[in-house]
């Protein structure tokens, strides 16, 4: 634990009402052999907390310090709250999730029973001490904050115990934290827009700020539906841009052809203010709150629109193309 | 069927991909003796249809008329398109629903067993026939439209069967409409806002078009955001207003005095453009898209806002109020 | 008066330019037993202490106590600055309104002759001190303000006087404030948009902050122009609805449906900035601007639009209601 | 008569319910010896053939061409609806104007007894021919309209009669139209903004599109107020300039350094869709409605504002101006 | 010098970089016998000071007090940063600017050889103290702010040497800003919007702060763009109002004409925010950033609009004049 | 000739009015062994035979198939209307291109001396003829439309002649249309924002659409000043990203780094409406006007604002990579 300053780890939590567990990424800072900083957003841990915080008791928190990548696949979903983060991370194992009884509260609080490392210990009702500052997730260093104090209570750790690390601000932290997100957005969109084809949040926006929406549209408007989907979904997600099908998501230069090709910002373009975002979003103004914007680049269902050029496959096939090109130059072009 | 032209009756149809049935209220006119005009708004069924036209085959499709109430409004529910709403409506009589096969295509399609009547035919693929004018759900009589064809197979009838019937654009079709979208609204943002208190879909508004959500707001833009998805579950839903968990948002007035009091039109009022909407709203100047509307009348979280007057009760209790009004006159004051 | 801090009476007050008479609700609190503290907001009232104050002279002012209810509904007028309320109060009356000479200015200063209770006194000039915090007519409790102060030189008294209250924040203060604005505002629409035919401040705005206007609409546009009107006639004014004649503005239910219906808010909502509004409004983030809208729910003329579902008053009459209803049970349905 | 094709005068109509005689400049169009078309904005008079015409019926109307310049100012007053203007060109006059029975109707239609020429005729009632195009009041020739039609049935002339023109789309035509509705915009502003100070609608709009009020600002907002109350009053006002009373209204470059020094678009411009406005605007995209524009000019009261530099007149009058400028050269600087 | 506290000369500065000289209006305070303030907006010479100050270096000024007014209007173009001045006002010269050594500095520095009073001397580096308040060119009296130091370090002077002065805040002042800056910004215009005919900046609006264009039209949009040029050109530009070629923007009451007659508020009007403006705009609620405005004001090219009234010259031939107004007092109505 | 219908060449024009040379890339249709058709958008090439045929005359035209690059680079600049193209050409090769007199007009029209191939004809004036539909710059097959004729008169060919061709909608024609425009925009930003870095319009938004600007921003407000003369320079710009100089522009995913953390679009985005753009682009409602956009991706400078991270060079250096990723393998992560 003397390695650094910072470690951003999966902070396990229990509703104090519906009993379920709710594991989350969350940072702490070492600030001395038995006691951590913690920094969280408003999510899920945080009503945890709140929720101790009203009865002026501690929080219980396990913190896991590395574990099977699918444990922090699965902690870094959107589910709604409520939902027991254990059950859900067994569904990435595709079996159940096997636990131990902690170290401090045997099986009142149970811990992965696979972890290399697990530190066991409460959040200190109502004590608040200077946090940061850090590199954060956004790709910047944030201000130094007022935040949460964990007090260490015992450590539970395997034999030759891996010490795995998350660059934070960096790709790794990026996509590991958007790939789970995208799923959850897909499947919400799906029960409304059906035709939707793919969801990204792609690393150039550190995998949460944008959200780019492939939809194979069959009524007008169903592009901005989705968009209010995903907004609705993930107050990550600051900015979202829907595509056609024709359109690759993932292709972040595709994406931005179709907006420079079907966008008239009057009329595609919606700004909604004031909507919760991300405080470590270093552009807002208020500290919780921001604006969302929409950029529809779908084109219309019902008046005709330009189709894009495609060079006829025949055509390509009858240009030898090995002829001209040495094979070992060969690189197909957009 | 030959007691008026015009039915609004649940019509079964099932997807050709999952296999999953879809159950919704459709518009029938009565065309002839084994002939049925079809209404449908480009929802679920409507993807069931176009995937059978897309393969210029007919759609089978089993229409209900007189079941148990629970059978309705599990159809009336906003479920995600690809859930089975036979099993959905089983949830709501809390076992399975009970199925028999049909007339016509025996058990590739089943039926709803407990009916009292039952129409079986095909939509005809890629046909079209005026249809209406009728009076619509929004209270307002809709202009004639080109719409689909059915042709009746076969009927199924229980003996003494009773004819049920909802009066189009008036409060019963209107509230059988809005309590499960009110649910299924709720599920959805309980999730992500965990403070939503209760969601209304009033009758003022036809139990579609407004949505007022109650929540204990804990950070500031939680309210925007459950809009959003309030806005994104249901095409229906065209205006939101959030207000505060102090206000009853099943009591319109209790509404209206937060919008009152709360709002401040340039900061908390959002407008997006171009959204799918309802076809048979008659204020929508395209087809299919309209405006849509946010009203925040929430209070911010983070600066101090004036409470409501609240006669403590105690100095309630002091006043003998049956000794200065008549107690059969009594009426509990706002 | 020891009865409790604070009541909101009529405080009658007389311009020095012009020796008119302007007569307003004023808040009192009790502050010893010759003073009194004083809020005023921006209005009549306060340009004649204004006058005063740039002279450093005290205001007179004469505090009626209980009078007919016409005194009070015609104290609560919103006629333009500089006509005489006592004159304007003998309109309500139809016979000018007796006045007698009061203790401390004799005819210089004339007060009402069959009040129960008056108080006179001078509002000291350029003091101030602590106010409030009562509850306030919005229906919640406003903050501390630094306001006037009345010092108190006599009191004039009917024997057996009566002591009215009127219950601030509460329906009597909301209806009492609401009808002679409605007809004020009516009357300067009636000579601009000939067609409206009634103007409704809400009891659940508070009788102030929304405004619902029913027009018989004869060229489009004149619906935003009557709002326009009941904007700039009355700075309580936040919200104006405007609907159609066949729309009930007593309704809200009715109103709402208009909204729901007839509204697209890309073109039907208007949102106006920085315009006076009032001081007590919890809503303001400035002293005393807000923010301003305009509904415009009414159906264009140009161009076709739905009608509303009405059923026939024949078949209304072929049904024999008594027969099938238990006629104690009977309740029209909307 | 056969002077020229096109007249544009006084049109005395009378309102079948209240019984009010209505003045208005209207165009008429030289159609042959008894025939003249008619040209009407959707205002009073308008409202009077309609009323006429939902019966079937002629519209009396008694066309004065020549009499005193007070007759015609008190025309272009913008009173209510239901305001009897020969009352209130008689308070133009001091004293009742001067009627006399009509040739065609007797005393069931007074007509001006001092006019140098009437004529006489009806609206034909749901008869409508091609009218234009002219020449119209915003300075542009409009193009050609379906229109009514009058039939003249009498002609009352004065010995040695005058023949008045105004040279419509010029400055006799813009002044004469702007100077009644400064007042009656002003004395409307006043009752509710009293610090207002003057009204102008100026020459180079046409004396009808743009308004601009200088006011003596108390507090925040008013500006804007003032505003609203303009644009409600007038549907002719299409842009509204807010100045402070340092600001003289009548010179046009007063009010435009106040644009240039004292506004910021983005919180003191407002604009307003679709408000009824001038059929005979040529930017209309509508055929009645168009966009309104608010420009608040005015400094804040609240917060410290840069002060307009002024040469103190002492330092004025220490300069010997004739010493350095020939006398008959001297021209103050603004 | 002891002749007042203000002088607003010319300063040359050399850009270290390039050896570009560039001369620019800059405001001196007079604070002792060697010692001036100094006040600059972030533009040209700010940019050079900064590069002097970030090596801790004083930056060499040369203020020239009097010279031929052509080196002036040079001086308040707005040229390219790094475009030598000397060189610019050589072309207004059309022979090159004649030059000397100066002072202090040698041939390191040049300075005008025909200058009356040339003061040299270095601007502090990292040196602040508090400047003004002046009258400023807004017309209006500034705050006091912190601003840079001059200390003077030698004098060049002429025989018989003349003091020139600008009255700042008036026309003098204003028209000598605006017309370098109307050459410099219709030539920008002239290379993508080849119909532009004339740009004014007019003294009502200090010769700075708005913009008129006229330009002759061929493609709908143009006018927008050539308002875009405008706003990039120049940062003192505010709002630019565009016009047709029919309108002369020189005179003020023509290009309102056009704004009332030719705009419609919700398409022809664009606000962009948060601009960088003038520091001294006593309007901009930021030191540097404001809003900025276009009004178009221009007839569309592809939909018919209504031309201008014109009277033909042959019909006023037909008029003798003289023959009805008495020659003395003939002046050509607009 | 027979190659096929389309070719995209640079077509020769000279203003009759100042006798400069324009060159341009236009589209030419084959139609024939002497015919072509021609499309052009609304600029110089526009301009000139606009100015022909308003004398019904045709328009000598010379169009250059194969040449040196540097002179289709020189044709592609965005320079002001009024340069002679040839001049600045040669300004490419650093000396005079060298010209030749042409066969059809001698040296009344010359002609690049070294291209390979050059058609020479006119445009016939005031014929058009459907032309398309073709793939177009966009990248999207536009529609048939109505265009202009060019007759052939003569072929002049060099022995041996190169036949170059431009792949339209692909790479190769998106860049080279590219980098001469971000040469022209850069210069005219860089002299009134100093700071600017560079200027991208990427090859996503087919090298037209997207500017994408960095800047070293010193005062605030720089950066939208940069934006509108990126929108004025070039109508083909429609969407403008304004970065710090820590952001490559040319790096796509880092512009968009900077639009997720360094914007709120309700403050940092403008859309301008109905300015002159592409007539080609796909979107466009109106034939030649759209909307713009501009988004403000950069840090405030007055406030403080978080840095981005940075991994320190010796922390870097400290960790010996190829120690623990083989070297063949190692690729540095962004």
């Amino acid at each position: 634990m003397d390695a650094g300053p910072y470690i951003d780890m999966t902070s396990v939590m229990r509703d104090p009402e519906s009993g379920a567990y709710n594991v989350a990424f969350l940072r702490n800072m070492y600030k001395g052999p038995r006691k951590l900083g913690l920094h969280m957003s408003p999510r899920h841990n945080w009503q945890i907390v709140r929720a101790h915080e009203a009865r002026d008791e501690p929080t219980p928190v396990a913190i896991v310090v590395s574990h099977h990548p699918a444990f922090f696949i699965g902690a870094l979903n959107v589910a709604p709250f409520g939902v027991d983060d254990y059950a859900l991370i067994g569904g990435m194992f595709e079996r159940p999730l096997r636990l131990t009884p902690s170290v401090t509260w045997g099986d009142r609080f149970m811990i992965p029973a696979d972890a290399d490392l697990v530190l066991e210990g409460h959040v200190l009702p109502n004590v608040r001490e200077v946090e940061g500052p850090f590199g954060e997730f956004p790709g910047t260093y944030g201000p130094q904050r007022v935040r949460w104090v964990v007090e260490l209570t015992a450590m539970a750790q395997r034999r030759d115990a891996l010490y795995q690390d998350v660059f934070v601000g960096h790709p790794d932290n990026w996509v590991m934290g958007s790939f789970p997100k995208e799923g959850s957005i897909y499947n919400r969109i799906k029960g409304v827009v059906p035709g939707v084809r793919a969801v990204h949040l792609p690393t150039s926006a550190v995998g949460r700020f944008h959200c780019y929406i492939s939809i194979d549209k069959r009524v007008d408007g169903e592009s901005k539906q989705a968009a209010l989907i995903a907004l609705g979904a993930c107050d990550f997600v600051k900015h979202v841009i829907v595509v056609d099908s024709d359109i690759d998501p993932f292709r972040e230069e595709d994406v931005m052809w179709a907006v420079a090709t079907r966008v008239q910002a009057d009329e595609d373009v919606d700004i909604i203010k004031n909507v919760k975002g991300a405080t470590l979003d270093p552009s807002q103004r208020d500290d919780i709150m921001g604006a969302k914007m929409i950029i529809d680049a779908t084109r219309p269902v019902k008046r005709p629109f330009e189709a894009r050029i495609q060079v006829p496959a025949d055509a390509i096939d009858r240009v030898p193309l090995e002829r001209v090109v040495p094979p070992d130059q060969l690189r197909r072009i957009t």
